[in-house]
Protein backbone atom coordinates (compact mmCIF):
# COMPACT_ATOMS: atom_id res chain seq x y z
CA UNK A 1 0.00 0.00 0.00
CA UNK A 2 1.40 2.97 -0.81
CA UNK A 3 2.08 5.48 1.99
CA UNK A 4 1.39 3.22 4.65
CA UNK A 5 2.44 4.53 7.74
CA UNK A 6 3.36 1.83 10.47
CA UNK A 7 4.91 2.55 13.90
CA UNK A 8 6.69 -0.11 15.53
CA UNK A 9 6.25 0.33 19.23
CA UNK A 10 5.76 -1.02 22.90
CA UNK A 11 3.58 1.00 25.15
CA UNK A 12 5.77 0.49 28.33
CA UNK A 13 8.58 2.61 26.44
CA UNK A 14 10.12 5.63 27.62
CA UNK A 15 10.28 6.19 23.27
CA UNK A 16 6.58 7.19 23.40
CA UNK A 17 8.22 10.16 21.94
CA UNK A 18 7.55 8.73 18.33
CA UNK A 19 3.70 8.51 19.03
CA UNK A 20 3.12 11.94 20.40
CA UNK A 21 4.83 13.08 16.74
CA UNK A 22 2.43 11.07 14.65
CA UNK A 23 -0.35 12.45 16.58
CA UNK A 24 1.03 15.75 15.91
CA UNK A 25 1.14 15.32 12.51
CA UNK A 26 -2.01 13.96 12.29
CA UNK A 27 -1.82 11.36 9.62
CA UNK A 28 -3.62 7.89 9.95
CA UNK A 29 -1.27 5.13 11.14
CA UNK A 30 -1.26 1.31 11.99
CA UNK A 31 0.77 0.53 15.26
CA UNK A 32 2.38 -2.77 15.47
CA UNK A 33 3.44 -4.06 19.18
CA UNK A 34 6.26 -5.79 19.49
CA UNK A 35 7.30 -7.67 22.99
CA UNK A 36 10.46 -6.76 24.91
CA UNK A 37 11.00 -10.57 25.39
CA UNK A 38 10.27 -11.83 22.00
CA UNK A 39 9.07 -10.76 18.76
CA UNK A 40 11.66 -7.08 19.04
CA UNK A 41 14.48 -9.23 18.40
CA UNK A 42 12.47 -11.49 16.30
CA UNK A 43 14.21 -11.58 12.46
CA UNK A 44 11.18 -10.22 11.03
CA UNK A 45 11.72 -7.00 13.71
CA UNK A 46 15.65 -7.09 13.05
CA UNK A 47 14.91 -6.57 9.18
CA UNK A 48 13.46 -3.30 10.17
CA UNK A 49 15.57 -2.00 13.11
CA UNK A 50 18.93 -4.24 13.30
CA UNK A 51 19.41 -2.83 16.61
CA UNK A 52 16.02 -4.78 17.83
CA UNK A 53 14.71 -1.77 19.14
CA UNK A 54 11.89 0.62 19.37
CA UNK A 55 10.47 3.44 18.22
CA UNK A 56 10.88 2.68 14.60
CA UNK A 57 8.09 3.62 11.52
CA UNK A 58 7.84 2.64 7.79
CA UNK A 59 6.52 5.28 5.46
CA UNK A 60 5.71 3.46 2.44
CA UNK A 61 9.20 1.65 1.76
CA UNK A 62 11.32 4.32 4.06
CA UNK A 63 12.14 2.72 7.46
CA UNK A 64 13.07 5.31 10.06
CA UNK A 65 14.34 4.44 13.72
CA UNK A 66 15.95 6.51 16.43
CA UNK A 67 13.17 8.99 18.13
CA UNK A 68 14.92 12.32 17.21
CA UNK A 69 14.89 11.10 13.39
CA UNK A 70 11.59 10.20 13.47
CA UNK A 71 10.58 13.81 14.76
CA UNK A 72 12.72 15.55 12.44
CA UNK A 73 11.74 12.98 9.38
CA UNK A 74 7.84 13.26 10.26
CA UNK A 75 7.92 17.32 10.20
CA UNK A 76 9.96 16.94 6.91
CA UNK A 77 7.64 14.53 5.46
CA UNK A 78 4.22 16.17 6.51
CA UNK A 79 5.27 19.86 5.77
CA UNK A 80 1.53 20.91 6.02
CA UNK A 81 1.78 20.33 9.64
CA UNK A 82 3.80 23.06 10.46
CA UNK A 83 6.50 21.32 12.75
CA UNK A 84 9.65 22.14 11.20
CA UNK A 85 11.02 25.84 10.33
CA UNK A 86 12.10 26.78 6.46
CA UNK A 87 15.36 25.34 6.21
CA UNK A 88 17.23 28.35 5.62
CA UNK A 89 15.89 28.90 9.66
CA UNK A 90 17.08 25.57 11.06
CA UNK A 91 19.99 26.60 13.36
CA UNK A 92 17.91 26.25 16.55
CA UNK A 93 16.37 23.38 15.23
CA UNK A 94 18.81 21.40 14.72
CA UNK A 95 21.59 22.37 17.45
CA UNK A 96 18.97 21.67 20.23
CA UNK A 97 17.71 18.81 18.77
CA UNK A 98 21.11 16.99 18.50
CA UNK A 99 22.32 18.08 21.57
CA UNK A 100 19.13 16.25 23.14
CA UNK A 101 19.40 13.12 21.06
CA UNK A 102 23.49 13.10 22.30
CA UNK A 103 24.99 14.97 25.19
CA UNK A 104 21.74 15.10 26.85
CA UNK A 105 20.64 11.43 26.42
CA UNK A 106 24.21 10.27 26.97
CA UNK A 107 24.16 12.25 30.34
CA UNK A 108 21.65 11.14 31.81
CA UNK A 109 22.29 7.17 30.61
CA UNK A 110 26.13 7.48 32.08
CA UNK A 111 25.06 8.90 35.60
CA UNK A 112 21.41 6.52 35.78
CA UNK A 113 24.23 3.61 35.63
CA UNK A 114 25.93 5.09 38.26
CA UNK A 115 28.94 5.84 36.19
CA UNK A 116 31.23 8.70 37.61
CA UNK A 117 33.05 10.53 34.37
CA UNK A 118 36.63 11.37 35.84
CA UNK A 119 36.76 15.02 35.30
CA UNK A 120 40.07 14.58 33.03
CA UNK A 121 37.83 12.87 30.57
CA UNK A 122 35.02 15.94 30.52
CA UNK A 123 36.91 17.17 27.81
CA UNK A 124 36.74 13.83 25.91
CA UNK A 125 33.55 12.99 26.40
CA UNK A 126 31.01 14.22 23.89
CA UNK A 127 28.52 15.18 26.72
CA UNK A 128 30.70 16.79 29.13
CA UNK A 129 29.55 17.03 33.21
CA UNK A 130 26.36 16.57 34.25
CA UNK A 131 25.89 19.73 34.93
CA UNK A 132 27.19 21.74 32.35
CA UNK A 133 24.34 19.48 30.36
CA UNK A 134 21.86 20.43 32.60
CA UNK A 135 23.32 24.35 32.47
CA UNK A 136 23.08 23.99 28.65
CA UNK A 137 19.32 22.94 28.66
CA UNK A 138 18.48 25.57 31.16
CA UNK A 139 19.85 27.84 28.33
CA UNK A 140 18.18 25.97 25.85
CA UNK A 141 14.63 26.40 27.02
CA UNK A 142 14.91 29.55 28.46
CA UNK A 143 15.33 31.76 25.34
CA UNK A 144 11.56 31.75 24.15
CA UNK A 145 8.68 30.13 24.73
CA UNK A 146 9.28 27.51 22.22
CA UNK A 147 13.26 25.74 21.75
CA UNK A 148 13.17 28.06 18.22
CA UNK A 149 11.09 30.71 19.00
CA UNK A 150 7.28 31.43 19.38
CA UNK A 151 6.13 27.97 17.15
CA UNK A 152 6.40 24.53 18.96
CA UNK A 153 8.06 22.46 16.50
CA UNK A 154 9.34 18.68 16.08
CA UNK A 155 12.16 19.67 18.31
CA UNK A 156 9.79 20.65 21.18
CA UNK A 157 8.07 17.14 20.79
CA UNK A 158 11.81 15.70 21.25
CA UNK A 159 13.29 18.11 23.99
CA UNK A 160 10.24 17.97 25.68
CA UNK A 161 9.65 14.55 26.14
CA UNK A 162 13.46 14.24 27.55
CA UNK A 163 11.90 16.83 30.04
CA UNK A 164 8.79 15.11 30.88
CA UNK A 165 10.60 11.96 31.59
CA UNK A 166 13.43 13.41 33.32
CA UNK A 167 11.24 14.97 35.51
CA UNK A 168 9.08 12.23 36.20
CA UNK A 169 11.65 9.70 37.05
CA UNK A 170 14.31 11.83 38.99
CA UNK A 171 16.51 11.47 36.19
CA UNK A 172 16.95 15.58 35.73
CA UNK A 173 16.88 17.94 38.51
CA UNK A 174 13.41 19.64 38.93
CA UNK A 175 14.86 23.24 37.41
CA UNK A 176 11.72 25.45 37.43
CA UNK A 177 13.09 26.59 34.05
CA UNK A 178 12.68 22.53 33.32
CA UNK A 179 8.74 22.28 34.90
CA UNK A 180 8.04 25.65 33.11
CA UNK A 181 9.03 24.67 29.72
CA UNK A 182 7.27 21.29 30.40
CA UNK A 183 3.57 23.37 31.22
CA UNK A 184 3.55 25.25 28.26
CA UNK A 185 3.68 21.53 25.94
CA UNK A 186 1.59 19.33 28.56
CA UNK A 187 -1.93 20.33 27.56
CA UNK A 188 -1.23 19.38 23.42
CA UNK A 189 -3.94 17.72 22.20
CA UNK A 190 -1.69 15.80 20.24
CA UNK A 191 0.32 14.56 23.12
CA UNK A 192 -2.47 13.51 25.28
CA UNK A 193 -4.11 11.73 22.85
CA UNK A 194 -0.83 9.50 21.88
CA UNK A 195 -0.47 8.92 25.99
CA UNK A 196 -4.42 7.98 26.11
CA UNK A 197 -4.16 5.71 23.58
CA UNK A 198 -0.54 3.69 25.04
CA UNK A 199 -1.99 4.05 28.53
CA UNK A 200 -4.36 2.25 27.32
CA UNK A 201 -2.78 -0.25 25.72
CA UNK A 202 -0.19 -0.66 28.56
CA UNK A 203 -3.33 -1.56 30.71
CA UNK A 204 -4.78 -4.12 28.13
CA UNK A 205 -1.50 -5.90 27.84
CA UNK A 206 -0.87 -5.94 31.82
CA UNK A 207 -4.49 -7.65 32.40
CA UNK A 208 -3.95 -9.60 29.85
CA UNK A 209 -0.29 -10.93 31.35
CA UNK A 210 -2.45 -11.62 34.68
CA UNK A 211 -4.31 -14.06 32.42
CA UNK B 1 28.29 41.91 8.75
CA UNK B 2 25.61 40.28 7.46
CA UNK B 3 25.71 36.17 7.17
CA UNK B 4 29.32 36.47 8.51
CA UNK B 5 30.18 32.15 9.10
CA UNK B 6 32.53 31.98 11.91
CA UNK B 7 34.24 28.48 12.74
CA UNK B 8 35.37 28.42 16.59
CA UNK B 9 37.76 25.34 16.53
CA UNK B 10 40.87 23.37 17.83
CA UNK B 11 42.84 21.73 16.06
CA UNK B 12 43.86 18.96 18.34
CA UNK B 13 39.87 17.87 18.74
CA UNK B 14 38.62 14.74 17.09
CA UNK B 15 35.72 17.28 15.73
CA UNK B 16 37.02 18.30 12.70
CA UNK B 17 33.99 17.08 10.84
CA UNK B 18 32.48 20.66 11.26
CA UNK B 19 35.85 21.42 8.99
CA UNK B 20 35.38 18.47 6.61
CA UNK B 21 31.58 20.05 6.00
CA UNK B 22 32.55 23.91 5.48
CA UNK B 23 35.24 23.01 3.02
CA UNK B 24 32.56 21.00 1.37
CA UNK B 25 30.15 23.76 1.28
CA UNK B 26 32.85 26.16 0.07
CA UNK B 27 31.56 29.18 1.46
CA UNK B 28 34.39 31.91 2.66
CA UNK B 29 34.33 30.97 6.64
CA UNK B 30 36.71 32.61 9.51
CA UNK B 31 38.66 30.57 11.93
CA UNK B 32 38.74 31.51 16.07
CA UNK B 33 41.00 28.89 17.65
CA UNK B 34 40.17 28.28 21.23
CA UNK B 35 42.44 26.48 23.87
CA UNK B 36 41.53 23.96 25.82
CA UNK B 37 43.59 25.01 28.71
CA UNK B 38 41.93 28.39 28.71
CA UNK B 39 39.43 30.42 26.38
CA UNK B 40 37.44 27.41 25.38
CA UNK B 41 36.14 28.13 28.96
CA UNK B 42 35.77 31.91 28.80
CA UNK B 43 32.37 33.76 29.49
CA UNK B 44 32.99 35.17 25.69
CA UNK B 45 32.78 31.50 24.68
CA UNK B 46 30.40 30.03 26.98
CA UNK B 47 28.27 33.08 25.49
CA UNK B 48 28.66 30.68 22.38
CA UNK B 49 28.31 27.30 23.48
CA UNK B 50 27.39 26.96 27.13
CA UNK B 51 28.79 23.82 26.57
CA UNK B 52 32.43 25.44 26.66
CA UNK B 53 33.21 22.86 23.89
CA UNK B 54 34.13 22.84 20.41
CA UNK B 55 33.12 22.65 17.54
CA UNK B 56 30.43 25.62 16.98
CA UNK B 57 29.93 27.93 14.15
CA UNK B 58 27.94 31.07 13.83
CA UNK B 59 26.63 32.21 10.58
CA UNK B 60 25.48 36.10 11.00
CA UNK B 61 23.43 35.86 14.18
CA UNK B 62 22.77 32.10 14.85
CA UNK B 63 24.86 29.95 16.21
CA UNK B 64 25.29 26.15 16.11
CA UNK B 65 26.89 23.42 17.82
CA UNK B 66 26.62 19.71 17.90
CA UNK B 67 28.97 18.46 15.14
CA UNK B 68 25.90 16.24 13.61
CA UNK B 69 23.77 19.79 13.78
CA UNK B 70 26.59 21.92 12.08
CA UNK B 71 26.68 18.95 9.27
CA UNK B 72 23.02 19.44 8.74
CA UNK B 73 21.98 22.91 9.48
CA UNK B 74 25.22 24.00 6.65
CA UNK B 75 23.48 21.28 4.24
CA UNK B 76 20.15 23.06 4.29
CA UNK B 77 21.83 26.64 4.70
CA UNK B 78 23.72 26.17 1.02
CA UNK B 79 21.34 23.87 -1.00
CA UNK B 80 23.88 25.11 -4.23
CA UNK B 81 25.92 22.61 -2.49
CA UNK B 82 23.61 19.55 -3.08
CA UNK B 83 24.68 17.66 0.36
CA UNK B 84 20.98 16.67 1.46
CA UNK B 85 17.81 15.29 -0.02
CA UNK B 86 14.73 16.70 -0.66
CA UNK B 87 12.69 17.39 2.17
CA UNK B 88 10.10 14.54 1.40
CA UNK B 89 13.30 12.07 0.98
CA UNK B 90 15.11 12.30 4.36
CA UNK B 91 14.42 8.76 6.07
CA UNK B 92 17.85 7.16 5.49
CA UNK B 93 19.31 10.89 5.80
CA UNK B 94 17.85 11.38 9.42
CA UNK B 95 17.48 8.05 10.57
CA UNK B 96 21.95 7.59 10.02
CA UNK B 97 23.05 11.11 11.15
CA UNK B 98 21.11 10.55 14.26
CA UNK B 99 22.24 6.85 14.99
CA UNK B 100 25.28 8.27 14.37
CA UNK B 101 25.24 10.58 16.85
CA UNK B 102 23.34 8.81 19.54
CA UNK B 103 23.96 5.48 20.13
CA UNK B 104 27.22 5.21 18.18
CA UNK B 105 28.87 8.27 19.93
CA UNK B 106 27.59 7.08 23.29
CA UNK B 107 28.60 3.28 22.57
CA UNK B 108 32.00 3.97 21.61
CA UNK B 109 32.57 6.48 24.46
CA UNK B 110 31.00 4.28 27.02
CA UNK B 111 33.42 1.50 25.60
CA UNK B 112 36.53 3.94 25.86
CA UNK B 113 35.65 4.74 29.61
CA UNK B 114 36.14 0.71 30.30
CA UNK B 115 32.28 0.84 31.09
CA UNK B 116 30.79 -2.67 30.82
CA UNK B 117 26.86 -1.69 30.47
CA UNK B 118 25.50 -5.08 32.23
CA UNK B 119 23.52 -7.09 30.06
CA UNK B 120 20.38 -6.44 31.76
CA UNK B 121 20.41 -2.65 31.25
CA UNK B 122 20.95 -2.96 27.21
CA UNK B 123 17.29 -3.10 26.88
CA UNK B 124 16.93 0.45 28.39
CA UNK B 125 20.29 2.02 27.45
CA UNK B 126 19.50 3.29 24.03
CA UNK B 127 22.70 2.41 22.63
CA UNK B 128 21.83 -1.35 23.20
CA UNK B 129 24.85 -3.66 23.08
CA UNK B 130 28.69 -2.07 21.95
CA UNK B 131 28.36 -5.59 19.36
CA UNK B 132 24.72 -4.80 17.95
CA UNK B 133 25.76 -0.96 17.46
CA UNK B 134 28.97 -2.13 15.69
CA UNK B 135 25.94 -4.63 13.69
CA UNK B 136 23.75 -1.78 12.82
CA UNK B 137 26.73 0.25 11.47
CA UNK B 138 27.85 -2.25 8.82
CA UNK B 139 24.54 -2.44 7.42
CA UNK B 140 23.84 1.01 7.29
CA UNK B 141 27.52 1.50 5.44
CA UNK B 142 26.58 -1.52 3.28
CA UNK B 143 23.02 -0.80 1.53
CA UNK B 144 24.78 1.40 -0.90
CA UNK B 145 28.06 3.40 -1.62
CA UNK B 146 27.22 6.42 0.58
CA UNK B 147 24.63 5.92 2.96
CA UNK B 148 21.41 7.36 0.93
CA UNK B 149 22.22 6.35 -2.37
CA UNK B 150 24.50 7.13 -5.10
CA UNK B 151 24.81 10.50 -3.55
CA UNK B 152 27.29 11.99 -1.25
CA UNK B 153 25.31 14.15 1.57
CA UNK B 154 25.88 15.89 4.93
CA UNK B 155 25.11 12.36 6.40
CA UNK B 156 28.17 10.76 4.97
CA UNK B 157 30.79 13.97 6.18
CA UNK B 158 29.40 13.00 9.56
CA UNK B 159 29.30 9.06 9.74
CA UNK B 160 32.32 8.91 7.57
CA UNK B 161 34.25 11.28 10.22
CA UNK B 162 33.51 8.52 12.65
CA UNK B 163 34.22 5.39 10.55
CA UNK B 164 37.72 7.33 9.75
CA UNK B 165 38.43 8.26 13.48
CA UNK B 166 37.42 4.95 14.76
CA UNK B 167 39.81 2.72 12.65
CA UNK B 168 42.41 5.44 13.14
CA UNK B 169 42.67 5.11 16.87
CA UNK B 170 40.84 1.71 17.37
CA UNK B 171 37.58 2.44 19.08
CA UNK B 172 36.18 0.74 16.22
CA UNK B 173 36.38 -2.87 14.82
CA UNK B 174 38.39 -2.58 11.81
CA UNK B 175 35.51 -4.41 10.19
CA UNK B 176 36.23 -4.39 6.06
CA UNK B 177 32.81 -3.12 5.07
CA UNK B 178 34.31 -0.06 7.48
CA UNK B 179 37.39 0.33 5.44
CA UNK B 180 35.42 -0.43 2.14
CA UNK B 181 32.95 2.61 2.83
CA UNK B 182 36.06 5.09 4.26
CA UNK B 183 38.12 4.59 0.80
CA UNK B 184 35.31 6.26 -1.05
CA UNK B 185 35.41 8.76 1.18
CA UNK B 186 39.13 9.50 1.54
CA UNK B 187 39.82 11.42 -1.05
CA UNK B 188 37.21 13.97 -1.48
CA UNK B 189 39.18 17.48 -2.08
CA UNK B 190 37.08 19.13 0.98
CA UNK B 191 38.43 16.47 3.21
CA UNK B 192 41.65 16.55 2.37
CA UNK B 193 41.65 20.52 2.58
CA UNK B 194 40.21 20.50 6.07
CA UNK B 195 42.78 17.99 7.01
CA UNK B 196 45.38 20.08 5.14
CA UNK B 197 44.31 22.86 6.97
CA UNK B 198 43.80 21.72 10.72
CA UNK B 199 47.15 19.46 10.90
CA UNK B 200 49.00 23.07 9.65
CA UNK B 201 47.12 25.07 12.49
CA UNK B 202 48.15 21.93 15.13
CA UNK B 203 52.24 22.22 14.08
CA UNK B 204 52.10 25.79 14.10
CA UNK B 205 50.42 25.77 17.72
CA UNK B 206 52.58 22.77 19.10
CA UNK B 207 55.86 24.78 17.30
CA UNK B 208 54.82 27.63 19.18
CA UNK B 209 54.05 25.87 22.76
CA UNK B 210 57.88 24.99 22.66
CA UNK B 211 58.84 27.91 22.10
N1 LIG C 1 18.43 5.40 20.45
C1 LIG C 1 17.11 4.85 20.40
C2 LIG C 1 16.87 4.05 21.66
C3 LIG C 1 15.66 3.19 21.63
C4 LIG C 1 15.56 2.28 22.84
O1 LIG C 1 16.52 2.11 23.63
N2 LIG C 1 14.39 1.65 23.00
C5 LIG C 1 14.13 0.71 24.07
C6 LIG C 1 12.78 0.98 24.71
S1 LIG C 1 12.70 2.53 25.50
C7 LIG C 1 14.02 -0.69 23.49
O2 LIG C 1 13.42 -0.89 22.44
N3 LIG C 1 14.56 -1.69 24.18
C8 LIG C 1 14.41 -3.06 23.81
C9 LIG C 1 15.70 -3.81 23.66
O3 LIG C 1 16.79 -3.18 23.59
O4 LIG C 1 15.64 -5.05 23.63
C10 LIG C 1 16.09 5.96 20.21
O5 LIG C 1 16.34 7.08 20.65
O6 LIG C 1 15.05 5.72 19.61
N1 LIG D 1 28.68 16.63 21.43
C1 LIG D 1 29.69 17.52 20.91
C2 LIG D 1 30.99 17.17 21.56
C3 LIG D 1 32.09 18.15 21.36
C4 LIG D 1 33.33 17.87 22.21
O1 LIG D 1 33.32 17.01 23.11
N2 LIG D 1 34.42 18.59 21.89
C5 LIG D 1 35.68 18.46 22.60
C6 LIG D 1 36.82 18.38 21.62
S1 LIG D 1 36.76 16.98 20.58
C7 LIG D 1 35.90 19.72 23.41
O2 LIG D 1 35.64 20.83 22.94
N3 LIG D 1 36.43 19.58 24.63
C8 LIG D 1 36.83 20.69 25.43
C9 LIG D 1 36.23 20.71 26.82
O3 LIG D 1 35.24 19.97 27.08
O4 LIG D 1 36.73 21.49 27.64
C10 LIG D 1 29.76 17.43 19.40
O5 LIG D 1 29.45 16.37 18.85
O6 LIG D 1 30.09 18.42 18.74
Amino acid sequence: MADELVFYSNPMSRRRIARWMLEEVGAPYRVEWLTFEGSIKSPDYLAVNPMGKVPAIRHDRTVITEAAAICAYMADAFPEAGLAPPTNQRGDYYRWLFFAAGPLEMAVSVKAFGLEVPKERERSIGSGSYESVMDTLSYAVTRHPYITGDRFTATDVYVGSHISWGLQFGTLEARPEFTAYWDRLKDRPAYLKAKALDDEEMHRQLAAAKG
